[in-house]
């Protein structure tokens, strides 16, 4: 059926391999009279690109989006958003060495398996260049949920062993003071260290990112299946690396009594509200309106500069050396992929919401 | 848009409020011609079935399925399969009490924040029973992957403290003889003794479940929002209770590094596989034909014996003092709905490929 | 896929064979808050029935509704509306000697076709008493719309070549009146005739039904592929024996010109409004405010008593006399299905519409 | 939600303005390993070109598709296929006297009240421009199609009063080889003596297409609310000016007996088969390996040169003078559009009955 959909208000479909003619995605459901704020929009895609620093690949990519539909003069029309990003042109004798090698780590050989035929330049759509179509869809997304006052960020939280405190009260503008996104100075040192060593040993590393929701409203999120986690579940694990997920107190309940995780009521100031937020802003499915905490692992980049043993698509082995520079960690540039994910996924939610809202008045 | 609606290609729409007349589901998009296992469904009803034993609430559940539609003569007709799980009649007054407490942990301010309404009874859609539907549908799931000899099967891994080393490596008749699900005998006496001491101290206790599926064939999942893990995911974390989702290494990957977590191709006796499964099972969110291998953490049980503070609907303070037995624990029950709700998924995704076989016959 | 599941917004998956235990269906998405119109839902139910008048069968139906979920104490919690509608005990002996003939007109060697297996009792799936979910969840549906104080009805305009002339400006008490829908007393005895002349020949007639949505509010629809008239035509054209749709003028737009057909707008005290409604209610997809109008064809019932040649599963000859009573014309009946799948789809775009409201506001 | 996805396993999502950057497309689900015919595309987008005839505007629009992706090597990569068709630049003054005009029979005046706002450019979304994307796409469900054998193709059978007898059976060549896509050379000139006519009147003129699908096999279609005749008249009644569908006998069934109408089964030479195809190709909702004969009803075009007199959105008289050319009669150019709309329609539910197919073997 294809799996390019994602949402359901509010509907996102992209397409793109890494090495075609474009990237690009389009965007249905969204309401009309959205002022586009297009200095948000280059901010995002400025935060996805590998960039110079010493644990990125210093490879360029052209990340100017070109919107084609649904908005005039600024405004969203209501109508669907379609964006492109047009990739470099490539020769495709860069990639033909590959053609037929089953990458470790890369789904090369899942889609030979899957659609008997894959594009093999540069990872086709299986490239991590796929994300940039959901960094401007959630760009958009954010767009909608600060009409509700809502805030989401994220940042690095672990780098191999190197790892802040469970803590996120700190002052968000930190975090893109630091190079690694990471907003703990001590601890942002320590994950450099670690990535300095990596890239030494020709070896990659991986991490963790916490993603924050501020000020989204209670009463988001459908019972049964298309419960707030559960939605920001899918959305998050549909990133390339990401191997786990978790919300509030996460794996950690699995230690916990009842007595320490449950998060009793009060009342403060006339509102009613949970006292602790162990659940990470979300009981039953639907939010509290207390904070949204989820956590997602992010692997080691499988391309590494140490020869690697592999077979390719014959079955014949093959000693193989990826070429070029590679990211050593990609887990600063997941913040933003990750929030964008988020975006889209509570966007979508907060939108369904409205019909509940216009029958309790 | 409602919520109650899981999958694509297999569509279970399930309904019912724990104390209303039933529970039930419907299940389309399940072909023609599959025998249905009554034995299958009677085992999976009882395996979720609160029980006797000294950590369960010993409620007892009627969980008598009465197929409605879509089986003849005890074969699939390709048309919805309709059931429903009749509810014992109950007093409403039995819950007067709660209609207007906010209970920690459960979802009974959040119900009434998006709803400003809600079944006060016993949790109405919110409860744990709900997941009845899940087991009938998740159980006509496995009648499907059994038809691709995939085999689907969970065990309690850990609980509170007590936890088994990373393995999965036994013998499966193992897990169903174990009152906890636990295949490793010395684990399971701890794991009994955690559970005994949050009953002493009227607690409970969470845990995790490990979920695996072998002989589950390899190209399956759809790239980029329907990757296997992701709607895996989606599935494991829109389980009650459920904060926290792995597949592979999980968290484990924070930590690796590229060399240690890749897995290599290697070509045995002519078949082309990984070498190691760190990935569990799917490489760019398809499956490689490798041990599906995920896992899931479940909170401690909100309700439980020891008096807590909350507040009510209007905010004046209460002292909650929940009457009746309670589960200590619920992971062992966890196992069936968590195995359920990943055969659901990967039923879903099974069936989309065989338009993709089609085409390259 | 399966193709039970109606809606988007408000989802509707019905399910049941008219042999098999019970219909039924589960209305997911309706708002929470909504008091239910049970002698609506009684009344709707008897208008499908089939009767005891002279060109119908006679045969009784037990069409008791039991509403399984999503309502307490009168009133919708937001959760879905689960319904069953028992069937008779049948002796599967009454339908053996059809197990094997293809009838004419009937779905009995397409089903076969497409499963390789088909319930052969009556129809099973494809049978007419499947609309009675329909008409359940339509009742639904019209209370949904209620909310709106917009109005759905339908009226025979043609039996054979009895027909109405193109109006529909009568007292909406005379529909339900008539014994044939027909409001108009003399195309009423017309029509009579014609279903006699049927009778007495062993045959069946077709018509044509219109039904009429008043007080329809504008701006409801979505561009391009969820038009109004789109989403309408679908869930009519889903209705067995339904074999043409159109809306406004319809096919007569063939022979008209623009300076006729066109609408024009005018000032009415201060409002906006088309001062004709040829378009029948919609522009470029989205309701105008003006009454939706649309009209149905209705093929003949298929079981005559006439003999009829046709073959078996075997290819061999069969000469096919349907035993029993059969309606000589549903005609009148189909106005009820028609009016239910009409609020269906309507209630469905309607409550979508609310999202563009809230951010116009 | 938006209302610019169309399909379900083949999901099609259109955007553009017409006097936005660029009209275009996303199509996913397409199986991979399919030889894109690029001829085939470029005489499609040729064949909805508005052209230099008597009875078309002469405008001329810039139709050349670029793909974005899902095609490598000419192959489909079984991943979306994404497709742009730049506008011209316009000059915004062009239409700046329409800005807030209500044009008779346009969309302008509902669209303002659903979404507050509007693309007064040209129609924006509302445009018949829209359907350049549904052609792009139209194209390659024809070519899944046609890995079926299954060959779709319509023809104009009225324009005004001018009809063809209700027959198809003439050699296909004859269709494009007429300017007007009538097959009948007689009833051509007819048609174009309607169309004459209405130039010189300064007027419009409607007509009818039908549409044939010859080779389709048994089997495909979904029950209940997936009929195929269902998912067929939404493709057809979501195309701008369509304002009735029928299938078969259509309307004709209003007046036939069931003794007339039934279509009895026959053996020969060893297959079953209807005798005759009263029904258009679809019993049940499922087809029967018969042509599939669909028509649509074509509104006169609503842009006229007479003047024509209307309100504004502030309610002010305005006489309307539409400057430029315009169509006289859109009749034959939609025979392309349709035939996109079954094609994507017929080829999303030939490809849902893989999965039932496997499951027979």
């Amino acid at each position: 059926m294809g799996g390019s959909l994602f949402g359901r208000q509010l509907q996102l479909m992209t397409f793109g391999e890494s090495h075609g003619p474009a990237m690009g995605g389009v965007l249905d459901g969204i309401p009309a009279g959205i002022p586009v704020d297009f200095e948000l929009l280059r901010r995002e895609m400025i935060r996805r690109k590998p960039g110079e620093k010493s644990f990125e690949s210093g490879r360029r990519e052209h990340d100017d989006v070109e919107i084609l539909s649904g908005v005039l003069e600024g405004i969203t029309l209501g109508t669907p958003v379609a964006f492109i990003i047009r990739n470099e042109d490539h020769k495709p004798s860069d990639y033909h060495d590959l053609k037929r090698v089953y990458r470790p780590g890369h789904a090369d050989y899942t889609w030979d398996r899957k659609f008997g035929f894959r594009d093999y330049r540069g990872g086709g759509r299986a490239s991590a260049r796929e994300t940039t179509a959901r960094v401007v869809a959630g760009a958009f997304a954010k767009m909608v949920l600060l009409k509700y006052d809502a805030l989401v960020y994220g940042f690095t939280n672990q780098i191999g062993t190197a790892a802040m405190e469970d803590d996120y009260n700190f002052q968000v503008h930190k975090i893109e003071a630091s190079a690694l996104r990471c907003p703990d100075k001590i601890v942002e040192k320590e994950m450099q260290a670690v990535i300095d060593q990596a890239v030494k040993e020709g070896d990659s590393v991986g991490g963790m990112v916490t993603c924050v929701v501020k000020n989204f409203p209670a009463g988001v999120g459908e019972p049964v299946f298309q419960k707030l986690e559960s939605v920001v579940a899918q959305a998050v694990m549909s990133i390339p690396a990401v191997k786990g997920f978790e919300i509030g107190r996460g794996f950690q309940v699995a230690t916990m009594k009842g007595s320490e995780n449950n998060d009793p009521y009060i009342n403060e100031d006339g509102k009613i509200r949970p006292a602790s937020n162990n659940a990470g802003g979300v009981i039953g499915g639907i939010s509290s309106g207390e904070d949204i905490v989820i956590r997602a692992a992010i692997k080691p980049v499988s391309s590494i500069s140490q020869q690697q043993t592999t077979v390719d698509a014959d079955g014949f082995p093959v000693k193989l050396n990826v070429e070029g520079r590679h990211d050593a960690c990609v887990v600063p540039r997941a913040v933003t992929i990750i929030e964008s994910m988020v975006s889209l996924a509570l966007a979508d939610l907060i939108l369904q919401q409205e019909i509940n809202k216009r029958f309790q008045e």
